[in-house]
């Protein structure tokens, strides 16, 4: 039990990071795919996952429960149970060839708190549950933030004949896969008006608190997205030696002439104050068509671009729109931009934000207020009016790569704020 | 026998059209792919285009001969064997789902042409050879005219080792599938001052034919090439949403970039009169590693650039470097470029052109000077001191894609000049 914590209003137990550790060993072990980590939403290696955390809240004593979409819910009883619970966790899947730590933290740093308060003989005022969220990670199924958006009741059953980007099998029989009954998916089971908060731990992503020098970050709003998965270029193929530049149709050219405009209007946009990110993650000629001495015919290409506002997202979206028809026409190819999805930026709860940043102070926590580049489930918890906030922790090397480090010397103070925030009454939160 | 060629030094016979109707039918049901034609480098599609003609050429009595690396020679004998022999020929190799003309046009020809002779009687001068080249498209094996470089001793047997790019496989192996001895590979088998002229008919593989509105082309030169197969940008795996622009490594934006860059630079050359084409055929990110969520880490590109002046291919690949080296410091990524390989630009004989020019303008045949964009095994022959020629047949919708069309009736009259070509006696070629 911490005893720096004497001018907190809230003042948890120290978190089991032993269990933490152990956790974390597991995870990888069960994952690792020769290159990184893969646990694959709705598949095995998220299931295995899944499986690993409820047999730790079966040893903990926790209440295990699942939802129509298979998330899972391991609870802590409160004092009284009758007031609003707090809710804290985060994803169990993973990118392909990811890394261990991006979502598996928040799950596990919920049962590390659990786990000190129970090793202390504390009790949580109200009740306090760990939720294991399916499928964030979008790559698997084109749908963001469905785990957690299906809890809340608010995706249309027609989604369970989305098939899976790598199986092609759709989610109703990977659903199914996971134990769980298509039958049931749809109804919300989480209610809002019975949550007194969500609490997110969560690796950073991007490198500020590596080049900051700090371990924890206390998060302001979560950047919402705007993206074309399934983008086209099309073309004509030709012979690479004797098609005249005034004649091509190149696909490779006209696609890259497409990147480099938008680059520059990023920059320029990024230079005039506007919170952007811009990432064309796959750019890719046909490997069954391509060849050296061949003028490529097509290019699939990808866009994922981010902002804290949704005014700057539909701004850059008009001008992707217009960047596409006029390099189009410049080099003879049809843009086929495809489906648009994406997500709205979100904003975190002041009150929780002011706790999280009292009780590092309190304890001596190093820490900074930022904002959040990646999307988490937390923003659907926000946008579902749930009082809602995030700890980040420092990881080194980025995420969704094989290489994320996270050390668990930062995830320990981390924890504690997160435990800190889990601990104090409703009415405080 | 043609009655309109009264003015010509030389009147050949009318060549076997039907049979090439014929031949053209059964190569393309032979090497359908389900998309175009594919026709492997020393593989089963090759073979059995390679089968088709000796079997056809046992029909017409001609002599049969293969050398060290299975290159077909098909012989009719002339009226005086101990004169320099005539040419001809073409590859019968395609690229992956390419077209049915490419290459193999120039083999049917030439056993159209003796087929016509044999039908009317008639002996030409001296012994005529139609050869078919193995392995012209490099797509296979990355060795520009490997078939006909080997056929004048110009491979070292190293080469046995290469890997084709599909299979992995060696070409000694491959080649022993194709019933040869990778210990018979490497002498010269072809004697440069035993032949008195190389004449390759070819489909045009660019659209000036077509859109000049002329049948038959009387090539020039033929254009070298220099050629980056396989380039790679190496930059950083990271989260689409939290790294920073300044902090990124991104290997798509830094190879658009490049090809943008380039694009700006082949423009320029050209407008000052430099005669260049420059593609970029391939251009991936990892299928294993790549997602809409991840900053790209990594993408493979390839480069083929083609001149008539070895002046300008050197000029255009220190530009090519120097784009690389600045673009990789903008970036923030490493550009590996790989080896270079490529071919020297070939000058085709004044005297082989003017006598073709000369038939065509007897015979009525509309026909424009040009040169040729793509390589062809005739600028080996060219290289190695040969007098060449190349007549081409205008053909729609590029080569090198399943779509390609040449009508019978262009081929009709680009046919008849090649027969008229082979039909001279040495002296005159």
């Amino acid at each position: 039990m911490s005893g720096t914590g004497g001018g907190l209003r809230v003042n948890s137990p120290a978190p089991d990071l032993a269990l933490a550790a152990r956790l974390f060993d597991q995870l990888r072990q069960d994952s690792f795919d020769g290159t990184g980590v893969t646990r694959d939403a709705y598949g095995p290696g998220e299931q295995r996952a899944h499986d690993l955390m409820a047999r730790v809240a079966r040893e903990l004593g926790l209440e295990i429960a699942h939802d129509g979409a298979r998330n899972l819910y391991l609870t802590c009883p409160g004092r009284d149970r009758t007031l609003p619970a707090a809710l804290t966790g985060s994803h169990l899947d993973s990118v392909p060839a990811g890394g261990n730590y991006d979502g598996a933290a928040g799950v596990v740093a919920g049962l590390a708190a659990i786990a000190g308060w129970r090793a202390a003989g504390f009790v949580p005022p109200a009740d306090v549950t760990v939720m294991a969220v399916r499928a964030e990670e979008s790559t698997w199924f084109p749908y963001s933030y469905l785990g957690s958006k299906a809890a809340f009741g608010k995706v249309s059953r027609e989604v369970l004949d989305l098939p899976r980007a790598d199986t092609g099998r759709t989610l109703a029989q990977h659903l199914a896969d996971c134990g769980g009954d298509p039958a049931a998916f749809g109804p919300a089971y989480v209610d809002a008006r019975r949550i007194s908060r969500f609490v997110e731990l969560h690796i950073e992503q991007g490198p500020v608190l590596v080049d900051a020098g700090i371990p924890v970050g206390v998060v302001t709003g979560i950047r919402g997205s705007l993206r074309y998965r399934d983008a086209k270029v099309l073309g004509t193929y030709a012979h690479s030696g004797a098609a005249p530049r005034a004649n091509r149709h190149d696909a490779v050219r006209a696609a890259a002439l497409l990147v480099a405009a938008i680059d520059g209007d990023w920059e320029r946009m990024e230079a005039e104050g506007e919170d952007l990110v811009v990432t064309f993650g796959k750019f890719f000629t046909d490997p069954a068509q391509h060849a050296f001495s061949k003028v490529a015919g097509e290019v699939g290409l990808c866009l994922d671009a981010r902002s804290l506002s949704t005014a700057t997202l539909e701004r850059f979206d008009a001008l992707f729109a217009q960047r596409a028809a006029e390099t189009g026409e410049r080099a003879r190819v049809r843009f086929e931009l495809g489906a648009r999805t994406g997500s709205e930026p979100a904003v975190m709860d002041a009150g929780l934000q002011q706790l999280l940043c009292d009780a590092a102070r309190a304890r001596g926590i190093a820490h900074r207020v930022m904002a959040s580049g990646a999307g988490h489930d937390a923003a659907v918890f926000a946008q579902m009016g749930v009082p809602t906030a995030m700890v980040f922790v420092r990881n080194d090397l980025g995420s969704h790569n094989p290489d994320e480090k996270m050390d668990l010397a930062d995830f320990a103070p981390a924890c504690q704020l997160l435990a800190d925030a889990l601990a104090a009454p409703p009415a405080l939160a």
